[in-house]
């Protein structure tokens, strides 16, 4: 059995790594800690967990005690990278879910996240855990940076076109669209009820971070600088992102062309469904699963792609538990077979 | 392994038993049958299922050709009592979702469904499905009469206090509150968005059918005739059942003596969660869980009794496979450790 | 023109308020104030009113320079009462939105509110604002104490009841359910998205401040002193509040009887629709209508009142312009025909 | 006092129409007809109309015993142009709000709406009734064609890029997400509460009519024909449609000179907000408004422009009656002044 630490329980990143975890059938839990609610149960901070996790909460500090095989740093940016400081050279593997080893470089980290990076040798050496672009990298890896959210729905929509050079890389477009647990479970207008239920609005118009990574990421698929535009929503859901991407394509190509070139890019990728259909929040919810569907407008000569995901598995504990099978060389679907939860 | 048929399969309990056993260890699923929509695959109809479960829909009139040991009957009411009429001399076991074998006797069906019985000889055999109530007379059955949602979450909030004589047996009132999901797959004003959402009603006043079931229940628990207001609410959520209860002590009682009672009651039920806070339809959603709190007003000299269940799960389809663990001797928890999704 | 001040401005109440007075015939708006806010736009706080109400916020210290004809106190419990207590001999009306007023002494309000009253002998003097019932006293009044909104809704639920002596004064249960612009407009764990939607649960079991709202007034409608079991639930709805009411009769009545009582009692009363279907919180979404549905069960002998509001409007904001028409001697429904939104 | 008579009442829009039109200070309505439920009360239909509106639902048959000054036709495409047929030698003006008449031709209709035309003739004849660019068209005008709820959003948007020639004309992206009641009150699958709660998705892609309405007017703005990528999507929303749309411009531009030229096109037009900060759908709710906010990415060389309305207010029945007051002369935002309903 591998022991797993969670490192930072009280967001919805780390009650879902505790959900997933605890159903993996190689996985055990040594430690789930909280520096701000240390000593009490799990479940009183998530009270669905009574009696399923009532483990006691502890800090960090004891990680020693526990000497686990890996660390899911499920903390806020500029926190994560302290610890990985910290414990960089201890035996266990860590996956960080925050954006703090994201990017290429400690400056290009800097002029996004307006910090200075404590690491920054480590940076560009840690592999960007997107296990269907980089599965051999996560392979041997020490560190592996968790994907954010809105960049795992929209690269995995639209790395297929960059990888066959089929698009202009100054054309794309990744409308996305997300349920407020993106924005974490701490009260404020931005997730009050009332602002949200009924209601509908863009926020972050042309500076959101997730920008950079998208555009990083596609870049490196295509072998050249990709800009990307990037404008995410809020919906009155609690889960899951749907991004409409477009792009003019480089070549005259057709429906049948574009459906193969995914087909191929995705073959044997067990986490994605490629649709006829449009893909819907809920038919993935819960899951670690990425739909998408592609199609090629004629009339106005460009690629429309769309994916779902669950924000909070595909894009964020799911995801780690699949860059940690992968590390461990598990079944890389290992504790992941969910059905969604549809209705 | 034991194999499962599932009769009708296009609705929400349908698909929901098709959830839960693909992940049961000791099922595997041998037929899945839609009259309306036979020849489809299962994923056409609901397409969540896309790679994970495309089997092709069935008639039900191929039942001797797949030879199962169970059938789970997910039928509206009077179509369910025909299958039952045709196969109860089959070797396999019946699990009948539906409403036609929950009441006492073909009089009393008749006066709430307003139908004649087919089988009128076999409503008073067939146990009333609620293991917490009935688990001796469900083990050794053929055929088990599946519970309704809301008696479900009203007879466990209450029957403690029935079965120890504590309460007025005509002070007992049941303010129920409902997800969509009860009312069904198909479309109607009552389902439609633009009625549901931002909205909230009370419905079928004085006269749902579920009252009976639920007084036949309690009244049975107390051994002396109990009376139930019953007022089911529709509220603008997928899932989930809120069930408020009030009664009026018989006796002098206090808190610790009532929270007591509840503990010896469901000592060893592992489903139902007593809680010493107020529960929530989202701390069980996904679940066969129960989560009740009971307390006592001493100014006002009454009982409270809240609870809440996921009404597809413990209301419908996860209920249906406990009540098929136990009847097949399995864990009564098999393939039913399912975490609460929340949020 | 009758010359309004609203004091308190950043939450829903005020926000409410303005809306309704800026349509209302008979009156302007001299000032609006916050006093963490001031200086800023009042569409600067709430930016749905650009371009319709762009006033500065002052304070309201400012009272004297604008010489209103009313002032509305928007405020916090307690906060009220200090303004209460240092305008008391000011020319103007005052419209208390608070709690400060609302019931019988300053013992009563210290028992429920935890607080030592800062003027203790008004508050036998200051008359519940609640039209239907206390028109008469309202009439003459310098300052009223505009209710609650749960005591709006339960109240008109029962109080014919009362007034005609018909019930069990212990028998009455008033199970409540509430849109979250009730809990106001600050962020906390009870207003947040996640938290609310697609969830249901209840709260403040037994305790519940308006409880005693409730029963001063329904005791004082009966000449006999009546307890109420009031518990709220939380919807995830923005506005409205729906009561279904228990009560059981003292004497045998009939439906007829029933309805004819509520007809007699509610002549002439222009926001009460007494309804033959139960009511739906949309009905009256946006207006200050109060729908009831009034029907007896002969089965179990009990009497079940509904009633739906708009807790901003017929629970807060309008009934304040109500109690305002009544003082100025204006015509009650002036600036209040409004339609319900719905969709 | 204008005479009006609203054909077709049973869905939203005609429902829509009758609560804005009681209310406005110019108008009584003579007629509401429905064909299917003739003979009953309008509240019968509308509950929310008890005692505000409870005229008896004509045949439409009957329009010459009212003689209206005005006639709405909230009827489908195809029934309405069989009204226009037969009424268009009448004395009263129509206003359609179908879109029948939107079109540039019987050809394009055919085209899109798969239809043959009944009065080729007049297609191109009635003007499109979106008044901030074709008041003037719509002064004299005995028939009016309203606008598309998605056209009127994305049209306000775009209109000053391609007035002022500033994009072009192939790079215009409109992803546009609309509340249910888009879809009328009809139930379905596309409106079933547990299909579109807690979920979001694109419907519609490359085919959507509503593209065709877009391009024509659009093109129509630049003297140059633009090409319109329209992607509808679902929201579980009530009302509203927020558009994101994105062009390339042509030339050097800055955020100053956009906001400018926007300024200019807009001037005096009562019913455009234009903002600083992005659009939300409850900012707009129930009134005519259209909030718009534009902006620059340098980065990427490209303009947003993003666009809030009400899809039954602005996006149909407001702007209905917008245009009625332009035809009959009267102040343009007469019975329009409506404060949204936030929350």
């Amino acid at each position: 059995m591998i022991k797993a630490a969670i490192i930072g329980a009280t967001g919805y990143t780390g009650s879902e790594l505790v959900s997933l975890l605890l159903k993996h059938p190689d996985v055990e839990i040594s430690m789930i800690t909280s520096e701000s609610r240390k000593g009490e149960l799990f479940s009183d901070v998530h009270p669905q967990f009574k009696n399923i996790c009532d483990l006691k909460l502890r800090t960090a500090n004891d990680i020693d005690t526990v000497n686990p095989d890996v660390c899911f740093l499920a903390l806020p940016h500029r926190v994560a990278m302290e610890f990985v400081k910290k414990w960089k050279d201890k035996d266990f593997k860590i996956i960080d879910l925050s954006g703090d080893y994201r990017l290429s470089s400690a400056e290009v980290y800097q002029q996004w996240y307006d910090k200075v990076h404590d690491t920054p040798e480590l940076v560009p050496e840690v592999p960007y855990g997107l296990p269907e672009l980089y599965k051999e990298k996560i392979k041997g890896s020490k560190i592996v940076a968790n994907p954010g959210c809105f960049p795992t729905a929209g690269i995995l929509a639209l790395a297929p076109l960059l990888a066959n050079n089929m698009v202009e890389t100054d054309s794309i477009i990744v409308d996305a669209k997300t349920g407020t647990t993106g924005a974490g479970i701490k009260s404020s207008p931005t997730t009050h009820f009332a602002n949200v239920n009924d209601n509908f609005k863009a926020y972050g118009l042309k500076s959101h971070r997730h920008t950079i990574e998208i555009e990083e990421t596609l870049s490196d698929s295509g072998k050249e600088k990709a800009t990307v535009q990037f404008t995410p929503h809020i919906l009155p859901v609690d889960r899951g992102i749907l991004v409409t991407a477009y792009a003019r394509p480089k070549m005259k190509i057709t429906e049948a062309m574009l459906n193969e070139r995914y087909r191929q890019f995705y073959k044997g990728q067990p986490f994605i469904r490629l649709r006829s259909q449009v893909p819907e929040l809920k038919f993935v919810r819960g899951t670690n699963l990425c739909d998408i569907h592609v199609t090629y407008d004629e009339r106005t000569n460009r690629i429309l792609a769309l994916s779902a995901i669950d924000n909070l598995v595909k894009g964020a504990a799911g995801q780690a538990i699949q860059n940690m099978n992968i590390i461990f060389n598990l079944d890389e679907t290992s504790g992941l077979h969910i059905i969604p939860l549809q209705p």
